[in-house]
């Protein structure tokens, strides 16, 4: 299922995306539902309960609604893996910058935004703002000590999400999280996909394009550290817990690589494509 | 005030520590409060009419609650500035590892614990856990843009936090989130003073004690940037909100820097303590 948070009438509501219909089969307005959809994945009874009536549900059209993050503040902090893709990890140091273990930085949940909502452009902050299309993971329920081979049955499905970078402010303070928490940076969506629809997350072809032109095209089977030892190695000493957002990592083509440069301008629209999960697409504010 | 988090006969609570009467005035059971201290702190008008009848308040002995950290469960992760003094700066790296801008990394909320709380020893994850003893920023209103001549206007208060690091995890991974983010390696309190009771926090001594052997020995007024600068570069683009935590960066003396060195081993009790806030006391897990 897709999974979605979305505005109606002017109340945030989260439902099931019904891709044929294009409407949204509403799920936060029936009896005993929990108020958020991260709270509703906590609630693994209320879920199967609502995935057996799914027909029953009211709907609405998707053209009435206003996307929302399917997660849109998270509990903690948006964690994120650096270079994770080896040919992104050469363009932007080189050989030695590859890395030999898991490189994990942070984005503020304040930067969560969503697929359509407006990337602000911060001209007065930043010359060098960035696109980076990756695959994040979404964790179903609490763990600690997760083993690799236990990994994915903590996962609770996928989405896409655009890490935006301030790369002049990423590189000034040293550690990665001023120049990735600017307020808007953190487009995710549309919706969170269920793992059962997926079949194999490191067969995923992933692309992202700037005005229609490819800068990004890879596939998740070049990840460095899969999905099962990022789980397992976070996990170690600290408690994952459910709704919690991992960001595995973005391929070659970023715009600050290209020679010449070619980061985002105002009124350019980034669309990040992985296959079986959807298309974000988002606009950056003129 | 002392305002602080406590349990109480299987209940989260919080309310006002009376120093001279080793007692706490219970504000959470009172009409209209909000659920949590981060909550209160949001509701300035309720704040104020507290204070008024701090006498009329039911009473608790201190030696029948159990300490929380101030705030529980934040609402983002803690953010901490890197060698914020150049003495600890050069320790660690020597003259060029002195910071030209603030280094922000985070720790995840989940790794918060409380005054007395024991520092879990993590011996099969690392060799190196370390103590570092920082004075911490509670931010009091929301907040964006905040020009340095207004930042203290968004300060709540201030508090002791120990921001205990995995040093081999931390240089394994090269951002610093993974080696400073195991589950209890944030401890804070034993409360947050609000800042009328500090009259300048750019004058406070700061003492580490690690089994009573004095182990950092500084002030404040050695920070590279001051409590002021470090909110306004941080909301430049980045909405601050009631209840984040900047913790404000360790002098010189880690134990990972001493010759030899001596980082903390099961039973070591480590005391922070900071001029006009309080002592900081936990022991590390056997």
């Amino acid at each position: 299922m897709k999974w979605m948070s979305f505005k109606h009438e002017g109340k945030e509501k989260y439902g099931i995306y019904l891709t044929e219909d294009h409407a949204v089969a509403v799920v936060s307005d029936e009896e005993y539902a929990p108020p958020t959809l991260v709270a509703a994945i906590e609630e693994k009874r209320f879920l199967d309960t609502v995935l057996h009536n799914v027909e029953q549900l009211p709907r609405v059209d998707e053209t009435t609604i206003e996307w929302l993050s399917p997660i849109p503040r998270p509990l903690k902090n948006v964690m994120c893996v650096g270079k994770n893709y080896r040919d992104h990890a050469i363009e932007m140091g080189g050989e030695t910058s590859v890395p030999a273990h898991p490189m994990i930085f942070t984005k503020a949940p304040t930067a969560v935004s969503a697929h359509h909502a407006p990337i602000p452009s911060y001209k007065s902050l930043t010359d060098a703002l960035d696109y980076e299309g990756e695959l994040a993971v979404i964790i179903g329920k609490k763990g600690k000590e997760i083993s690799r081979a236990d990994a994915i049955d903590y996962v609770f499905g996928y989405t896409v999400l655009n890490d935006v970078t301030a790369r002049d402010l990423q590189s000034r303070h040293k550690q990665f999280f001023i120049g990735k928490s600017l307020d808007g940076t953190c487009p995710m969506g549309p919706w969170i996909v269920s793992k059962d629809e997926i079949k194999d997350p490191h067969q995923l072809s992933i692309e992202t394009k700037v005005n229609g032109e490819m800068r990004q095209k890879s596939n998740t089977s070049q990840f460095i550290f899969p999905i099962d030892e990022i789980i397992h190695v976070l996990s170690k000493g600290m408690t994952l817990e459910p709704g919690d957002i991992i960001a595995t990592g973005t391929p070659a083509g970023v715009g600050f690589a290209m020679k010449p440069k070619a980061t985002l301008q105002p009124g350019d629209i980034v669309e990040i494509t992985i296959e079986g999960v959807g298309t974000l697409s988002n606009t950056v504010e003129v």
